[in-house]
């Protein structure tokens, strides 16, 4: 069978299993969930006996240490597979909620009803976590997964997948609700996100190039966790303490991850008090600081910044900083240089504080807080997906409702339309 | 200026009119939408001028006399553009809606706030007077438009453009806040809905040949307005007269529309004593009716449907009948064979009530009503831009909610994160 007809056979039964998943009540989904966690719990020796596979073919491939990181399962990941999966059970299921419910004047009752969303296939890259985690979410919002991990980690991805199905069986699990593209051909990739009509929507999830591919090959609904270049902009009236400490923290309580500071604006007018005592504080967290002019008028000592530091995502405790006239030159360089992520504003002027969230087009908007937050559990979603930085259907930290769609169920008596 | 660079500034013109969108009152907006409509009922005869020069091209090329139709504005027409702009004024304004609303253990306060999408292109064929119906809507959410209608129409289209403008212009309207592409290049299209990160939602309005032509250049989103294959379902339990009813104006009311129904699925219990009187009515209403086996036992003089039959959007008076053993097998063939647009099933029985709205992967479901309630004024939602048959972001009437998205202000007072 060529690889065309394996993944429309593949679609297709996800599509089946959609629809037995559709059917299924909370109660049973959480102890499907139950089931799995138990099945893992039961079977890591296999676990480690695959991942060690991965982990010898890559060095032998000569991956990356980080890389080689990713992809191993110790038992405190195998051990956060398991807690993720009972963790998703304990979760408001939000599949066959009310979302609005209104009578016409005919009689006609219209119930937005929010219902799965159908075939979600999650394209991924080294972390085989990642078939558990995604798997977990995607069942507790009843919809069919196709799972398509790294190449480097198959033989983890395989047992894992094989554990979730297994599991799951024992409770009633409908076939095919769980499927893994074994293939390690690339064009299945392709072929995935090409199914119109039988892939709802993909997700990709990894690195700028990975999402990249899939966004220009997709013809299916994508939906983006694209990288976070956040800012946090310091006003003339902003509290220095404050201003000092939201912003270390946006940039060094963990600079990797894709809500930390990569940029810091600072007003003409406050820059001579604050920047000397952030720089200080930068300093002892050894991080590096590159500024735009006015800046170094401040900081002669820094290095400076140029067009390329504005868009970079550092992920590393390098900052960039730039002294800006006004709130608004503050908003337009967010808009402009920023990557609609976090961004945030320090004052006690109300009026720039609104203008600055009205007006900066990013998914989350901060006003006298850390852009760290944003994150599905310090939101109180919940297990989060990921965060999206896409404007359409899911915008921010994406939960199990954002796992779901809507549709209008309409009971009569008889109405027709005159 | 080659073609990109013109579209990509046309793009950038687009985002920077957006921001200034971003900050308008609804009162503001309304406003500028009563100076429209003031400026076009004062411009008349100039559309009618425009539009005079579209027929006489049209006519000279060979349009079909349809098409002609499509493409004149009559006085009738231009009223109700009119009153179109007058209508969307008096709708809600949804932008700045606080969705939800929580605090945090922390203190911090996260409010879901609908704001704009902001950058729109309408892509649509002959009718110029979706030139100010789209441009209404797309206004009072706030979001820039581009707009690129047929190649027959751009004298009307141009004038319209102008008309909305200039209007606009008078009470404030940001500039370039909705541009019209006047080349008639056909690359235009792909440029458009290739400018990842100016424009943020792409909505093809057109026939099918439009809407895949698109989807398949797209790189931004798009939603489609797709066709619609209709069923309604007469279960075993159904009333009879209610069945007739229902079914009659599902078909007959205006069949040209997406919302009518094209095959009629009927429980074989029912079948002997529904299908006679139920053709009796059909053949008076002057249905061609086409029919599978089992459904020509009873009905023995209508045509053989065929497998081309229930994939058919007719929009006209012919009709597809399938006699069915179970609600499932009419489940299944709708899931199957429909546009998974507007689905009703008529039934005494709750069980297959639940079945069926549960199991029909479709925009909207009914139970004992016409599947020709599916429009935006009928569900009271007002004016819509369309009826999505995609399941991401909007699902069947898409009013001026659908137009928008949404962002996280989150306020705090110098929370940062442990």
């Amino acid at each position: 069978m060529s690889l065309h007809d394996e993944m429309i056979e593949m679609g297709d039964r996800a599509v089946r299993a959609a629809r037995e998943l559709a059917g299924l009540t909370t109660r049973k989904k959480n102890s499907i969930l139950e089931a799995m966690a138990e099945e893992m719990d039961s079977r890591r020796a296999e676990i480690h006996e695959e991942n060690e596979k991965d982990l010898a073919a890559g060095k032998e491939a000569g991956l990356s240490a980080a890389l080689l990181d990713r992809l191993e399962l110790t038992d405190a990941r195998i051990d956060a597979m398991i807690k993720g999966l009972r963790d998703v059970a304990v979760l408001k299921d939000p599949v066959g909620t009310k979302i609005t419910r209104w009578m016409r004047p005919n009689g006609l009752e219209i119930v937005k009803t929010r219902v799965p969303i159908g075939v979600i296939a999650i394209i991924y890259e080294s972390r085989p976590n990642v078939t558990a985690d995604a798997t977990a979410l995607c069942f507790k919002t009843s919809n069919a997964v196709i799972l398509r991990g790294g190449r480097e980690a198959i033989h983890s991805n395989r047992v894992i997948a094989d554990i979730l199905q297994a599991g799951g069986a024992r409770k009633g699990l409908p076939d095919h609700s769980i499927q893994l593209v074994t293939t390690t051909d690339r064009d299945a990739v392709r072929e995935l996100v090409q199914m119109v009509g039988r892939v709802d929507l993909a997700i990709p999830r990894g690195g700028e190039g990975l999402i990249n591919a899939v966004s220009t090959m997709a013809r299916v609904p994508v939906i983006k966790h694209y990288k976070g270049i956040c800012h946090t902009y310091i006003d003339d009236s902003a509290e220095l303490e404050m201003a000092v400490q939201v912003a270390e923290n946006a940039k060094c309580q963990r600079p990797g991850v894709c809500n930390a500071m990569e940029t810091l604006l600072v007003h003409a007018d406050i820059a001579s008090t604050f920047l000397p005592q952030f720089a200080q504080r930068m300093q002892a967290r050894g991080v590096e600081l590159r500024g735009d002019e006015a800046t170094r008028q401040v900081l002669p000592d820094i290095a400076a910044a140029t067009d390329a530091d504005w868009e970079a995502e550092y992920l590393d405790l390098i900052l960039a900083i730039r002294v800006v006239g006004h709130v608004d030159e503050a908003i337009d360089h967010i808009n402009t240089y920023g990557s609609h992520h976090s961004d945030a504003i320090v004052s006690e002027t109300e009026a720039h504080q609104k203008r600055f969230t009205q007006r900066v087009d990013s998914a989350t908007v901060y006003v006298n807080a850390s852009t760290r937050f944003t994150d599905g559990a310090e939101f109180g979603m919940g297990a989060e997906i990921g965060i999206s930085t896409d404007k359409l259907h899911a915008r921010g930290p994406m939960g199990l409702e954002e796992l779901t769609t809507y549709k209008f169920v309409v009971a009569g008596d008889g109405q027709i339309r005159e």
